[in-house]
């Protein structure tokens, strides 16, 4: 942490650590052996966060979030396959908007945001529609931060015979994942979110058989995870020009991943950061929007004062001139702003963006209790 | 230059300025107007490389080049439209590839990768299909460094009323190209390429009205450029996370690109380090692929030796050893390798490969001459 940036408090791109950016000071050949090492270790400690070495493989994708995203449901679902949606947020709409783009057919079950989908309304909707082949879960919606049972609505899509796609974005690496017991065909996230990398590439975790089933769906070539696979296989190179920075950065990530006692450690020290942050804001007056029981310790969104004084815009710049950017809300009906718990900080900088906050709502003469 | 890491002479990733690299030391929030601000500027500087200020825009994209040109191949051509596809080598062929992935109809123009298409040919299959609404062109086809005469080629395209699009990735910001005479609908590059950038997004300089006109036809929502540059436009932002470090490193690069004097000095200086690349490698017998004529200043493909013992690998190893990393010929019918001329590399740089190519050749018993 320095005084000069202002420490991120987004979910992505968010706080990385200095000896993760320093990796970046280096060129690296994307045809060279030395980095395509870079490349399998990578990917080799994704597959063993999820514990899928052997069941599963990581394909690895240039871009954005959101493309890893569409290249998993351009890959695995068959140009006639149709994908049940499960929403209840942005992330959710955008996975139905995907589909639509694509020409896939889909149907949407939506719940309020501070509503998990529960394993029984999809036991319910793949019971009655047969033509559903795939379902698509996020597993932490971070539209609010709400969290959604994957481990229960996995065993019912795998009972109904049906593939699971879940975008676990915000969730990869801090909330734990067992592709040993959880079944899924793509499970998606990237480079720049739990594991503290920056942003810029994504990843899948797929079922290895599902994935050797996927060859020739995909109605892109830049987006097809199966030609991906199968390239890199075979010669340990990405088809296209890599992201080289970005996959140095999300390995020197990886190792400080690993060496901090990763995925317990990882969700222990957001659980923290969390658990700091809505005490301090509650002792501020201000309410987080969901019940502790369903808030994942990754983002989350508060409501906003009543003081008809408040405005988000100003709001964000007070507290970034004190060191610290929050995030926006999502939520169309109440007023709300957010705060990430992810990223390289630590429970003092939750505790110093807390006083921040309230040193903002002070010079904003917004009162809050 | 540091001793320690080897030069890239390779067409991207290559080597970067050590300001470059080090921009990339900061975390940047997506939300914030201190990127916004950057990706503006980033924007208008490579708008005003093509001399697009007023006419086009330019549409960044996140992920690697070959995302950016089936992205402008997804939002220019209509569903129903046709692309004539001109190809002599591996780049118009994934260009190919690309259309039938996504599922247009298109008819592929070849000739041999070193006999550039003429604007004579372009004519005649022009007027011969009417059915044909856009023309993908390869401006300097880096599988083997022959450039393709891409105002001619645009004069004819635009005189049949037909849209064009061209890949000039690995042209952009060294060979000039001027928006204002030269009609195309959609100009493709990336950051790792001749602007010195890191590699990790891609952009589209696009005819402001061939992109209004083009909405809805993206069968993809991440590789929408239409979309991309309507929110953009409205709020600043990337639609979905952007590869924040590398657009910084991009604006870094871009303002050394003006410091040194732009194009002019960009094409000067890699002119430069091509002769000096090829008349040092004529010195130790080894013959370029391409007449001078068609050869542009980005890579050159040179034979390999006929010498029974040389293989690339071992040829590579031994470069490597010395310092310089090259890269493995593209063509199939004749055994080659290729030098890149572009990146933070000077003429003395080039002098010390063709040295470690001597000795390389020297410590593997090579007889070249
Ligand atoms: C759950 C979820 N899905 C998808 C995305 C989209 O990722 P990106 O913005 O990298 O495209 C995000 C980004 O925050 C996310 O949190
Ligand atoms: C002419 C040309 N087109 C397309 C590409 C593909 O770009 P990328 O590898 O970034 O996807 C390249 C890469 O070198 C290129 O030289």
């Amino acid at each position: 942490m320095t005084s000069a940036t202002p420490i991120l408090l987004t979910p992505g791109p968010l706080t990385t650590s200095q000896r993760t950016r320093s990796a970046m000071l280096t060129d690296w050949g994307s045809w060279d052996d030395g980095f395509n090492a870079l490349t399998a270790s990578v990917c080799g400690r994704l597959l063993a966060i999820a514990n899928g070495t052997g069941s599963h493989v990581c394909v690895p994708l240039q871009g954005s979030g959101t493309f890893a995203v569409e290249a998993a449901i351009g890959t695995f679902v068959p140009r006639d396959g149709k994908v049940l949606v499960l929403v209840n947020g942005a992330y959710g709409k955008r996975l139905a908007k995907i589909c639509a783009a694509m020409g896939h057919d889909h149907t949407v079950y939506e719940t309020a945001d501070d509503v998990p989908t529960t394993p029984e309304a999809v036991d319910g909707l793949l019971a009655a529609d047969r033509a559903i082949t795939h379902v698509g879960l996020i597993h932490c919606e971070t539209s609010t931060g709400i969290l959604n049972p994957l481990p229960e609505i996995a065993a019912v899509v795998a009972r109904h015979g049906r593939g699971l796609i879940v975008d676990a974005m915000s969730s990869f690496g801090a909330l734990p994942i067992d592709a040993g017991t959880v079944p899924f065909e793509a499970l998606i996230a990237a480079s720049g979110k739990c594991l503290e990398g920056v942003p810029g590439m994504g990843f899948v975790i797929a079922k290895a058989d599902a994935l050797a089933k996927a060859e020739g769906n995909s109605p892109s070539l830049a987006l097809d995870l199966h030609d991906q696979h199968v390239y890199m296989r075979r010669t340990g190179q990405w088809r296209f020009t890599p992201p080289t920075h970005v996959v140095a950065a999300l390995h020197e990530a990886l190792l400080q991943y690993e060496d901090e006692g990763g995925l317990p450690a990882r969700h222990a020290k957001y659980a923290r950061n969390c658990e700091v942050l809505i005490r301090g804001m509650e002792r501020l007056g201000l309410r987080s929007f969901l019940p502790a029981r369903i808030q994942a310790p990754i983002i989350v969104t508060f409501h906003a004062p009543a003081d008809p004084k408040y405005r988000f815009a100003d709001f964000y710049a007070a507290v970034r001139e004190r060191g610290f950017i929050l995030y926006p809300g999502k939520l169309t009906q109440v007023e709300t702003f957010r705060v990430g718990c992810i990223g390289h900080v630590e429970s003092a900088d939750m505790e110093r963006a807390v006083e921040a906050v309230a040193d903002a709502f002070r010079a904003l003469s917004i009162t809050t209790l």
